[in-house]
């Protein structure tokens, strides 16, 4: 059975979350499989690892798990992109649209270094929102993205699409 | 070094953070040093085996990085206890007091089954107040809880008192 044929068998679709119309892709059936965990701990590796990233920027909070998995597979720092108000210290921020009202989203300031190649994580890719906010906030620290890294891409919402710009390296394991 | 040196020298004080007067223990730079969280999943690899728990409950959002890495390497389950409104499908919930208010923690239904061992994790054990939330939350399934294991323990607030009476099992790697 291929990667994506085991993610897709144990991701849980619930009806109407979080609103009306939406059929959401529940992620906690793989959190409770550890071989599978592990194995899509090791696809991601298998296809980010020639981008050579210095570093893996990854959104809180789902995308804190593989993120950081990766991070220590590859032997490179994690660094945490957060909503606002929850990093101590110095920030950055960025603000993006949202289907109604807006988003802030913060990194520490100097820990990513110019010229970094950066890995940006999320476990899914929707409309692509966060995953640009994280790619502006590694650009305004004088870095560049090196690529995208999903485990679950919806491509129906059209996500690859904005964040293509910052990068063409886009991987998902598993693609609606 | 031990360990706790390691992380204690890593470990970055900001002061006045969340509020004015409190001294912050941020530990994303123990996220930008793989070889440090490597050394931390295997310590505390080393001091939870011996519990042999049946799956792991870790806290949102910063519980989720090191409490995935310990679930994985112990290759057990990794459940989430996340606020109030994220999870989809059924769910448990739990409120408790904070300094001001109140906040709700909710599991999913049916991801614990009874009689199982459950090891809580948390990054850093503070007032303890949403880790008894944790604790509570898996007495409800007819689970119980082997241990608490943390990465870093605030003493001066206590927390191990208001965790005491579901486990006397409690693990930290480094204690101010």
């Amino acid at each position: 059975m291929t990667i994506e044929h085991q993610i897709k068998t144990a991701i849980r679709d619930v009806a109407d979350f979080p609103k009306e119309g939406v059929v959401f892709k529940d992620i906690t059936p793989l959190l409770a499989d550890p071989h599978l965990s592990d194995a899509i701990g090791e696809a991601l590796l298998e296809k980010v690892q020639a981008m050579q990233p210095d570093a893996i920027v990854a959104i809180e909070s789902r995308g804190f798990l593989y993120g950081f998995m990766l991070a220590n597979k590859l032997r490179i720092p994690f660094i945490p992109v957060r909503k606002k108000g929850k990093l101590p210290g110095e920030t950055l921020e960025y603000t993006y649209d949202l289907e109604y009202g807006s988003a802030t989203v913060e990194i520490h300031a100097g820990d990513i270094q110019p010229g970094w190649k950066v890995l940006v994580h999320d476990d899914l890719l929707a409309t692509g929102g966060t995953a640009q906010a994280a790619a502006e906030l590694i650009q305004m620290q004088g870095a560049h993205v090196v690529g995208f890294a999903f485990v679950v891409e919806l491509s129906f919402l059209h996500g690859v699409k904005k964040i293509k710009p910052y990068s063409n390296t886009i991987v998902s394991l598993a693609t609606y």
